[in-house]
């Protein structure tokens, strides 16, 4: 078995050889990630500067790779049009340090990068550990390992991928996996304006999350409740309910 | 009526000018578009490092604005969150140079703008000119104004904005406005391998896009016939068809 493994928060990342060291036990593994952080690049693309590509070395001889000069999603692109011989079994995107849940995932480069894997006819998942300080990977990569071989012996339908989030607890306070929809986040006192040694103003992007949506049967309500949630992704992004009402406009030149 | 008007091609780009121009008529115009070009870079947001604002000066009393060292959601961001008093009536995103059609809204910055505006609660529009060169943006101007006017008094539903793609044709040329779904865009020969002066090599993102999706009722297929087209664009991810599926292969830790 052939994986693509990648990120965004850089190779260097605990999260992503947290996930190579378990995948390297299933099968063979190539790591095209990004060179240093790049979260919350959504599904940038790099279009108008050259990316370099660098081989990089593994300590484990199943693991080979490189790191890229750009985003999640270049990395995939790269990796499969130009790095690999062949099509990959199935791209993992992870494990991301911080949870990618709700309408968050619009932002995130990690869930991007497996949504370039199924835009490529690869099956694909993305993994976030649902803690920015709990840097015990082991739960989730094992987790994830697992889900690998049930998504090939099972057939992930085209056009499809996984998202997973996993609480930062021990895998036997876990309260179980639940198939779930996105929540809804939106974020509360999101810009704070300083002033730089000059006196000129500048904004940081921060805000404290809001859940929105966490009714049962969402991500975030399944992470609140100590489960691993599970989301099948799609990323048709025509709104195909309301195309009757806006016919009905009668739009003209 | 209070637009808020954006873009990926940056403040300076000839689409925005054409577009605050022509807005000026029907509303009050705040542009808050970045200080550069920002293609490809989708929905990624500015979380690592500060934002530059500055105000921008529009030799129009009814335009007003700031340009943004950020992403095109950067920009509708903080708009919304930080400079404007009062939410405006609508985003209006564009007019970008060049196509936004089928899979390739997933790269687009142009589209997440308007995405951003309508997570944000704001009706939106995502408007494009299907050329690289021609740089005559009345037609679609015009048309957006319409357009904006329509939109309004129709009322969008929530969480859906209109993606707009306009031919480089005359008024007269153009055979009509078609309410389109999504195509598919795939590319060929994707990256150029090259070498710097080192002898170090490096890649290019290019390629030559095939339409792998333009049947009949297509946004692609609309632009093939001269048409302009109107998709209906949602940002709910949740692919609800294959969560039964999903729950029967009986995912535990």
């Amino acid at each position: 078995m052939r994986i693509l493994l990648t990120n965004d928060d850089g190779i260097f990342a605990p999260g992503i050889q947290a996930l190579w060291q378990e995948l390297a036990k299933i099968g063979e593994i190539t790591v095209v990630a990004p060179d240093s952080e790049r979260s919350a690049t959504s599904q940038a693309i790099t279009v108008h500067q050259p990316i370099r590509v660098d081989q990089h070395c593994f300590d484990n001889e199943r693991v080979s790779g490189w790191r890229i000069g750009g985003t999640p999603t270049d990395c995939v692109k790269i990796a499969v049009e130009a790095l690999l011989d062949e099509k990959p079994d199935i791209v993992v995107s992870g494990i991301n340090q911080g949870p990618n849940l709700g309408t968050d995932v619009l932002y995130s480069g990690t869930v991007s990068a497996a949504i370039e894997g199924a835009l490529l006819g690869i099956p694909a998942l993305a993994v976030s550990l649902n803690s920015w300080q709990v840097s015990d990977f082991t739960v989730a990569a094992k987790f994830t390992s697992n889900l690998v071989l049930t998504t090939l012996a099972k057939t992930l339908p085209p056009n499809t991928l996984l998202n997973v989030n996993v609480p930062p607890l021990k895998k036997e306070e876990i309260s179980g996996v639940e198939v779930t929809r996105l929540g809804v986040i939106e974020y509360e006192n999101i810009f704070e304006q300083r002033k730089d040694p000059r006196g000129r103003s500048y904004y940081w992007m921060g805000g404290k999350p809001v859940a929105v949506d966490n009714s049962e049967g969402s991500d975030v309500a399944a992470l609140k409740q100590g489960k691993i949630s599970v989301t099948p992704i799609h990323f048709d992004l025509t709104n195909y309910n309301i195309m009757p009402l806006i016919e009905e406009w009668k739009l003209s030149t």
